[in-house]
């Protein structure tokens, strides 16, 4: 791995890239994963590389969802695995919820090496300290997290071939699903069951973005940061009318502004 | 190679995606190649994926520059030529000019590997009708662009590294260099030079983009077809006093109204 020196102004950016080439060479990810890397990076940068407004206040709309939900799950691919694994362990640690691996273009051995990534993790997130305001047992939190998507055995109706498999007891009876990163059709078919589905995507033009409950316009990894911190300090938080499509078009003003400022 | 039906409103970008995907597994692209090119796809779909206004006369200029120029030479690299390999050919047979594989990455075999793919896309562009309008003998043109990069024998001054290297009847005596996808440090050393620089980004706001002579913002291919027009249309349209700044600002605006339309 190449040192990237802690002044550089992109270095959170340059370490998520090799997280993503070398998790390809593992062969993590899909012939396309770092494409669509790619576009988020440069989606990202028209962001300004931090969490704005908008999706500040998308963040604590699935916080308040979230923790008002039965029965959530949190579906991850490759890439939401490679750059921001113990995020979603820290998330379903507080939330006491399973992650349940699901990939597009799956293939058994693709799932069981992020199934194992996602194992590598939670160790290094047992070594850590709890976050900041978490009561309870943490260490207990941490190991009860279920990882599902190694047996899928349920299929998401209206989708056909492998990218229909899940599991019957993660996505099958989830009524909440937060989804980064997640194909159009897909999400389509999750909102068409009658589930809410939240996306992190940093693209607010994408077809997920404009199919989903909520959509987050973040890069993933910051968009966990700030939903364990909401789910924790402000977990009475309760859910309001949600107007999507006025929070996306937030978000392309603020690409806007960002350009007129450049 | 799956099948994208001709009705897909996005086939040429997807078809482009492949040519990345296979160039990547047959070891023609550095590993962070994929994931430039996911960036330059977030960018065409800002621009609407085509040539904007902005971008189109900055075509004009280049064909103007590379017509008075004395010794241009077009700079590739590995997605340059998987994605416009022909183009650069078919631009190099009408200028008369030379072709140079010149990567930052540089490796010997990724280098040879290029070269070989461009006298495969040499064949091709001769089974090819000649461009509509050229005079001249077409198949004698394309035979001779003389392919440079395999033995480089020269340095850019104020580069440190296998970047540096590059082939002095190539880049080393030329006074344009057109170079798509250009790294930002490589193109303030050619600048520094005081060579004219023409850059190929569709990021405007990129290093490379803001130190060039002229920034063409758009999709290689499609500029390089741009120019090809221009080239065998306008022969004799002349250089002007090119502001790059106002236009980077202009394609800028044709973003944000893209956004804004959104």
């Amino acid at each position: 791995m190449v040192e990237i020196p802690d002044s550089h102004p992109r270095k959170r950016s340059l370490l998520s890239r090799q997280k993503i080439v070398e998790g390809s060479l593992r062969g993590l990810l899909a012939d396309s994963a770092m494409i669509a890397h790619g576009r988020g990076e440069a989606f990202d940068y028209l962001l300004g590389e931090r969490t704005t407004e908008s999706a500040g206040s998308a963040i604590r709309e699935t916080a308040a969802r979230l923790m008002s939900a039965n029965n959530p799950v949190i579906s991850v691919n490759g890439n939401t695995v490679l750059l921001a694994g113990k995020g979603a362990l820290r998330l379903a640690a507080v939330l006491g919820c399973a992650i349940e691996v699901n990939l597009y273009y799956r293939t058994p051995e693709r799932v069981s090496g992020l199934l194992s990534t996602l194992e590598e993790q939670r160790k290094s997130v047992l070594d850590e300290a709890e976050p900041p305001g978490f009561e309870g047992g943490w260490q207990e939190s941490v190991r009860g997290v279920t990882l599902l998507g190694g047996s899928p055995n349920f299929r998401i109706g209206g989708l056909e071939g492998p990218r229909s498999h899940c599991t019957e007891e993660g996505i099958g009876s989830a009524d909440l699903i937060l989804v980064p990163l997640e194909d159009g059709d897909r999400c389509e078919a999750l909102v068409n069951l009658g589930k809410e589905v939240v996306v992190i995507d940093l693209n607010p033009l994408s077809r997920s973005s404009k199919m989903a409950t909520v959509t987050i316009v973040d890069e993933v990894s910051r968009a966990f940061e700030g939903i364990l911190s909401e789910l924790i300090n402000n977990p009475n938080r309760v859910p309001t009318e949600w107007d999507n499509r006025s929070a996306l078009r937030d978000s392309l003003v603020e690409i806007a502004e960002f350009l007129d400022k450049s």
